[in-house]
């Protein structure tokens, strides 16, 4: 079945390594699936937009006739029926999944909204114990196993990386050693390597193809 | 198969009828689902708490021998099989119940850190056009149908109500009004008028066996 992922067709140098499209292409990665890259606008979101996307974000992936958004449920999605989605597993993955974009990711977009957005350090530096309280928590668990879910590498594993690969971003991953080896075995796959260079490849096209800068 | 619920044992006032075991407890009496309920101190949270929550929060669940934290994934692994969650829009349904969490539940959070935990009118105010914002979104989505997954009441309308009743709680519900109306009509359930009694009725239970006050 035809797969198209949507991202944007250009973002400055800041957020390119963590557009949400990543996380779709590496899971296309480790599933060996083919997939072709449309764009919407970053600057100029229409209707055409809204209505596969109504939060006028991005990622959003057409897959035969579905179309569908959120990353963690288009990750469910195409894991599902693979390996990276274990049918006898699928509760605590869905669980482990959520929970990087809930009990972690949403504790990050409150910092990353103080320090970047509003850019006040006074505001960050409350907001901070929040995020590495729950990076802790995750440590401690992460010092029992090497995936999150199970035994082996899953779409959970692929989330929770990605939400951790922000925290490194913003220099918070420090402290919490397992949680950043869990962040280096996720990463070290080939897949994972695959997919950033072409997620970093499109924005350099971008660039080159004279988008706005 | 017996299902247990596990919430604190108290909490003050103002988080009552927001405490995420309220979702499951209505997903129970939308499914006719028996649970009984057990309680872990909120005030000095042990070892067991986390050993079935990391993160130390509450809800988490024992459904026979599986524990579950995180109230999505609680909320999908109970809807599994039956009418809430019907197989064919399994994608959509995770989609929209993600969304609740993910693309609206978040910036409710920064916000309530904003204006409850710092009492800061200013940052406050600087959050919320990123919250109604995402109100406005939801609104044109829900001005075009009941409910947000499909023809009927699923998990995802379950999930988005209960998002919906934390921004009611804000006051940030005025100008969205088709939000408004699928809140109305997803509270104007039997299962959930029951599960909101046993919620209220659970903390009024505490403070007269004298809980800390």
């Amino acid at each position: 079945m035809t797969l198209t992922l949507t991202t944007y067709d250009w973002v400055p140098q800041m957020p390119r390594g963590l557009v949400r499209d990543l996380r779709v292409r590496w899971a296309c990665e480790e599933l060996g699936r083919p997939y072709s890259v449309e764009t919407v606008p970053l600057r100029d979101r229409g209707a055409a937009h809204q209505a596969a996307q109504p939060f006028h974000q991005v990622p959003f992936i057409r897959d035969g006739d579905r179309v569908l958004f959120e990353s963690g449920a288009i990750l469910l999605h195409l894991a599902e029926g693979t390996h990276l989605l274990p049918e006898d597993r699928r509760p605590e993955i869905t669980q482990w999944l959520i929970a990087a974009l809930n009990s972690v990711e949403t504790w990050l977009m409150a910092y990353f909204l103080a320090r970047v957005v509003d850019d006040d350090d006074q505001a960050a530096e409350r907001r901070a114990p929040l995020v590495t309280q729950r990076l802790a928590q995750l440590d401690a668990v992460l010092a029992q196993r090497d995936w999150i879910a199970g035994p082996d590498f899953t779409v959970a594993d692929l989330m929770l990386a990605d939400v951790s690969r922000q925290a490194q971003r913003f220099g918070l991953l420090g402290p919490h050693a397992h949680v950043a080896d869990h962040l280096a075995r996720a990463t070290a796959r080939r897949a994972f390597a695959r997919a950033f260079d072409d997620h970093m490849a499109h924005w350099a096209a971008a660039d080159a193809a004279g988008s706005p800068a």
